[in-house]
């Protein structure tokens, strides 16, 4: 088998765990950045393991090397070891106990409040930062942020989750990393090492033709891809011993009630709370 | 030199282009995915060739393998390579030529809107669909897809650079692009070959020490590590003929008046009239 025809059937392989082999979009150019890119999988179950001295330095670099809106930087990230105070935060998370096993427990906060002490300090008032415009660009960055962290992590094999539930209970998360006014935990995510029995292959996602448009959005076929998406996250889950839901089931349970926010429905009244008035 | 030796020098360089020579964190593992994320830099000019066959549909690819809320799957994208389309965004964005110059234009939109056709198709009100929550999710996974392509796109030997200004004008956006109710363009993504004469260096970031903390929150030497930061500010912006700025004074133009805002301090009221109500 030549080098290039090893490499097209990595692609099409990755391709087939993403779409499923019936809905394979016509990707062009292809390395093993994209490789790893497209292996991203959650991982809900950790060995003790501790990650490798330097690892938290690495991926901040990494982290901090995506684009941030005007250079502004209006991120921070904590990272959390210390086993009772990871139980507090798999507590808020309605007990997801990933975020005890974890070695290596990040918060990523949108921080407006570095810039606000820089304006104190030079006798500036910073107009735009109760803004709804500023915490956005501050909850962006931290996303692009942790993202890059993630695949970095994931490039050194590490596995990785993302913890939306932080957002259950943003004033208690507060409280527990001693947050300033103008900082709020946006997010959290689990980095260690996947325990086997928590192995689970590529999830599948939508078919490409439901998401990505050209020149103006425009839906055509919506409900047939829908169901032929259902089909196979209905195999998905079989294979990988989840709850069979489709995924029409799994957005109706998650959206459909305001109990199944978990207190999120209060987050804007929070987010003000917290420092941040998203005027 | 032994492989290990090169490594370690790529490892340090890196280090020092991002952080400046005396601000070198003590990152640990290394490899060449780190060094593709460490090379990031924004690029504001490009040459008009088009991206090869398939590369949007790759990127796309990358994007949709990055986490997702409970797999929502609430964000989508609109590539834009039509010329006219290009300048009115361009326009839109108070003159960016780049947005003009590059072959494909990546509009990234919070899409609440397929979860809501899917709920009236199935006959099932989506309650979280008015929250904050809600939308925050779709701005945070809009994010983190966007990095994923950002970095598929760089590793193919493209540039990017992220338009935030898509926010001067959402509703012009939507009228653009022909948006239901319940998406909202977050920001643009060029991508293309970068012109050679808009080459610059790794833009220097702050230091670690500033951004990263560990179990709580705590600020120390924030405003000597500042200072050092404005410094290295001050000596890439001479090297790369940019304005003169430090950092302390790039965040005071940026954020000291509203007019710096350029329309985004009325996002609050045009988030709700593109169906966002965030409650």
């Amino acid at each position: 088998m030549t080098l290039a025809v090893a490499a097209d059937l990595t692609k099409s392989n990755a391709l087939a765990l993403r779409y499923g082999a019936s809905q394979i979009p016509p990707a062009g150019p292809w390395n093993d950045h994209i490789d790893l890119l497209m292996s991203h999988r959650s991982v809900r179950g950790y060995r003790p393991d501790p990650v490798p001295e330097g690892t938290l330095e690495t991926l901040v670099a990494a982290a901090q090397s995506a684009a941030t809106s005007s250079n502004l930087q209006t991120w921070s990230v904590i990272a959390v070891t210390d086993p009772a105070k990871k139980a507090a935060f798999a507590k808020i998370a309605g007990n997801q106990k990933h975020i005890e096993q974890c070695p290596l427990f990040l918060v990523w906060l949108a921080d407006l409040s570095r810039n606000e002490r820089l304006g104190a300090e030079e006798g500036v008032e910073l107009a735009s930062l109760p803004y709804l415009e500023t915490f956005l660009v501050a909850a962006i960055d931290a996303a692009l942020a942790a993202q890059n962290a993630t695949v970095a992590a994931e490039s050194l094999g590490l596995s990785t989750v993302y913890i939306g539930a932080m957002r259950n209970d943003p004033v208690q998360v507060a409280e527990l990393l001693g947050l300033p006014a103008g900082t709020m935990g946006v997010f959290g995510l689990c980095v260690g090492y996947a325990d086997p029995k928590a192995a689970n292959e590529v999830k599948p996602r939508l078919p490409q033709s439901v998401v990505l448009y050209r020149e103006t959005y425009g839906v055509s076929n919506e409900s047939t891809l829908r169901a032929a998406y259902d089909a196979e996250m209905g195999a998905f889950s079989r294979r990988n011993e989840m709850a069979q839901d489709s995924w029409t089931q799994r957005v109706i349970k998650r959206m459909a009630t305001l109990s199944a926010m978990n207190g999120r429905d209060r987050l804007s009244e929070i987010v003000k709370a917290l420092g941040f008035p998203i005027r």
